[in-house]
């Protein structure tokens, strides 16, 4: 199971980097999208404007940042299996009947609970020196007294290729990928354990995935294959692997010791679902999704705090504007996404046979800056359709439409079953700076920003979920 | 002597917020500056050409970051009073020896010597998270089992006056000024402690100095006033310092336990003092000067690796190039900057007598980052000169003078005396992201823009150590 999840969110993440943006007014839309259409959907154009102006000037403002806050604040991170994130898990359903809405509902699942102990890297030569880590999901333990062995450091698997065995048993891997983009970079944190033991290693150590770095190492997923030793495995800072790296490259013999314990077993936690029935077709569905599990450092504000709440935001704004769409739109709170989408994969296989009615689905996991429009999966005749509805958000600047295969994170399992999607598209040139590290707090987020997506995204949903027609899955 | 150190810093800072750029071609410029000047100053186009060319594109290309890479991996931090500051004194003077330059001397003096022990901040209540901070420096330890108490937040000094010392009594302070410019906020790391103390607080924290973070505390220099308890006091995050803010700002009682403990003695350390010769006029002197010292996080490889090695690369270069301006070049490592600018108060006392000599004065301690100019203290006359000396490096972006009474942190003190002087005015702008934390490390710095540094900084001394006149420090 684990190594499926795996091949999968690698297949997402990287195909993320081919996005393609849609030519505006192509002439494949223009006969796509009949004069009717056009104008039906134009036709949303004050509806529009109305929940702007709720979410953005009216009683919904700062609503979004002050709920996320309180919420963040009281439980910090909801790590997968925890009690805290059971607890989360409660007040958003309680939050969510304080608004009046009822029609909630949790499916049980089992999850990884990995839970991080005492982890402790020391440098020992050239000289003695601390080096902040975290340790990555799933990681075993090492002996008490830690493992002490020299680094060989790799920039690439294929230069731990093609290194002879000896030359790497007994050692403490280090990979040194320099970020170009996450997709390209992550597979060293994903599989870079596993890769190091076929080669005898002790350990394994990478580079934290990011691009910028105040001496902050980040943590995330990784899986062992069955068959392989299981190595204790972290990541650290930018600028320790750099100093080491640079240490290494004029000679010196750099070793390290290595105290690392975590526990792990499973537990059970929920997926969580809120509906605001459509009035026409309410057992066609929009769905609108964040995660409400983090990684266990920081407060897991931005990943996915913001996604969480714009998600929840979206059928309560409705609620409270009196807009029923024909039909229902549903708020999935994924649980246990960062140790393998482990919530929607079991959504996904209880509602299998269920998966015609899923009209959209949407899901915000890649930060809530300032909403630049959607990155959508689905055909041609699908992507014109969204492309009209984004055209609505030209004057706040929102209207773009990234072409994109593989967007979100849970949704994607969907999406690959051939469901039409979406993902948020933002301003989120600085996500993988906070991502997966203590710095993912509410500092990230802006109150302005999550208004706007509260909005845009309340509002793509509604249009999407009242339209005359359903969003197509094939070429007519 | 340390609350004397401590009102000159803080003028220091406060004013640097009030620098001005310095019109081109002004008319008083034109008035003192005569023809035959300004002939004279062109004149040296083809010597900084040609220092630009070795340092960028030369022999010495990547030198002075390869040089200072090598001294802060071997080194790590160099906190003042320590052995290691010693050993990379000692390594700087076998380096210049290395390069064939001999005239090399050190002076003694007392330093202060406070060590970092553990330090940890639990919040107890509203709920039990681990507070990341850093001790600011003569901080005193807690006792062992550390201070718990409530905690009351402020946003300034006016509000802690005003508030009754029974509402503070027996609490722990929370300094959280919103950041604006350095110089506005670090009253509150140094002047925290014994304001807090005043009214019967038990701890102060602060808000780290900086505008932007991820989960970084800073740390720096404080100071106790004589008869005050002093009482233990550390930077916390602006994450964690807004976190508690909120969570006060809801009505929840916020509950502390910190435990924090440090030694404090002195030591002997050295100024060290390079001279390259002048040629016709060897007893003035032409200063370059960066600090040795760092703080005990990161690398100090941006405060101040970056201004000691332009500062001890310009004699080395002028030495391989065979340029022997008029006056001496004399670089000089300041130590101990970081605890109160103790080693340059220790050279204007021991110098004050031949201060006459010093023609100029330079110092890079705010980063060497693109070189924009120089942040100049003089009279008008002496702006003048710099101000035409520097419309040499037009072409390489770097002819911008910046008005400025206190420049520098070291030489501040002998140009309060009288002597004109400037600090490397560069694109610092992130400057303070890394200023006094872990992630002060090489990878701040970049290789080319050390290279333009060090040829900025060596053309511009040279030429003034160079020039027929002296620069002027009085209107005639």
């Amino acid at each position: 199971m684990i190594t499926v999840y795996c091949i999968i969110v690698i297949f997402f993440i990287c195909s993320a980097g081919h996005a393609k943006y849609l030519p505006k007014n192509s002439e494949i839309c223009q006969q796509v999208l009949g004069n009717e259409l056009l104008s039906e959907i134009s036709s949303y154009k004050n509806v529009k404007e109305e929940i702007f102006k709720y979410v953005t000037e009216g009683n919904f403002k700062g609503k979004t940042y002050n709920e996320l806050a309180k919420f963040v604040d009281k439980f910090g991170a909801r790590p997968s299996g925890s009690e805290i994130l059971e607890d989360s898990i409660d007040y958003m359903i309680q939050l969510t009947r304080d608004e009046g809405i009822n029609d909630i509902s949790t499916e049980e699942l089992e999850v990884p609970h990995w839970v991080r102990g005492n982890e402790v890297i020391t440098m020992l030569k050239p000289r003695v020196k601390n080096i902040d880590l975290l340790g990555l999901g799933r990681s075993v333990s090492t002996p008490e007294d830690g493992i002490t062995a020299e680094v060989i450091v790799f920039s690439n698997f294929e230069k731990l290729e093609a290194t002879p065995i000896d030359d790497i048993k007994g050692k403490i891997v280090l990979y040194d990928p320099p970020f170009t983009t996450y997709g390209e970079t992550v597979i060293y944190r994903l599989r870079g354990a596993t890769k190091a033991a076929e080669k005898g290693a002790l350990a394994a150590l990478v580079r934290s995935i990011t691009p910028f770095s105040i001496n902050s190492p980040h943590t995330g997923s990784q899986t062992y294959d069955g068959n392989i030793t299981k190595i204790p495995t972290a990541a650290i800072t930018l600028e320790d692997t750099d100093l080491i790296r640079r240490l290494y490259n004029r000679g010196e013999t750099v070793v390290l010791n290595i105290k690392m314990s975590s526990s792990y077993d499973t537990k059970i936690s929920r997926n969580t679902i809120i509906d605001l029935k459509g009035i026409e077709k309410p057992e066609k569905l929009v769905i609108v999704s964040g995660h409400i599990d983090s990684w266990d450092v920081g407060q897991g504000a931005m990943d996915d705090g913001g996604g969480l709440f714009i998600s929840w935001a979206a059928p309560v704004i409705l609620k409270n504007m009196n807009l029923r769409p024909k039909r229902t739109i549903r708020s999935i709170f994924w649980t246990a996404e960062e140790l393998g989408l482990i919530g929607a994969y079991a959504y996904e296989e209880k509602h299998r046979n269920e998966s015609s009615n899923i009209n959209f689905i949407m899901e915000s996991d890649e930060g809530t800056f300032a909403p630049l429009g959607l990155a959508v999966a689905g055909n041609q005749e699908a992507r014109c359709i969204i492309g009209e509805i984004l055209n609505l958000f030209t004057s706040v600047n929102a209207s773009t439409l990234v072409e994109d295969d593989s967007p979100g994170s849970d949704i994607n399992i969907i999406i690959q079953t051939g469901v039409p999607g979406a993902s948020l598209h933002n301003a989120n040139e600085r996500y993988f700076w906070f991502h997966h590290t203590a710095g993912d707090t509410m500092n990230v987020e802006d109150l302005k920003e999550l208004d706007l997506c509260a909005a845009f995204w309340t509002a793509v949903a509604y249009i999407i979920a009242d339209l005359s027609v359903d969003i197509p899955r094939y070429i007519k």
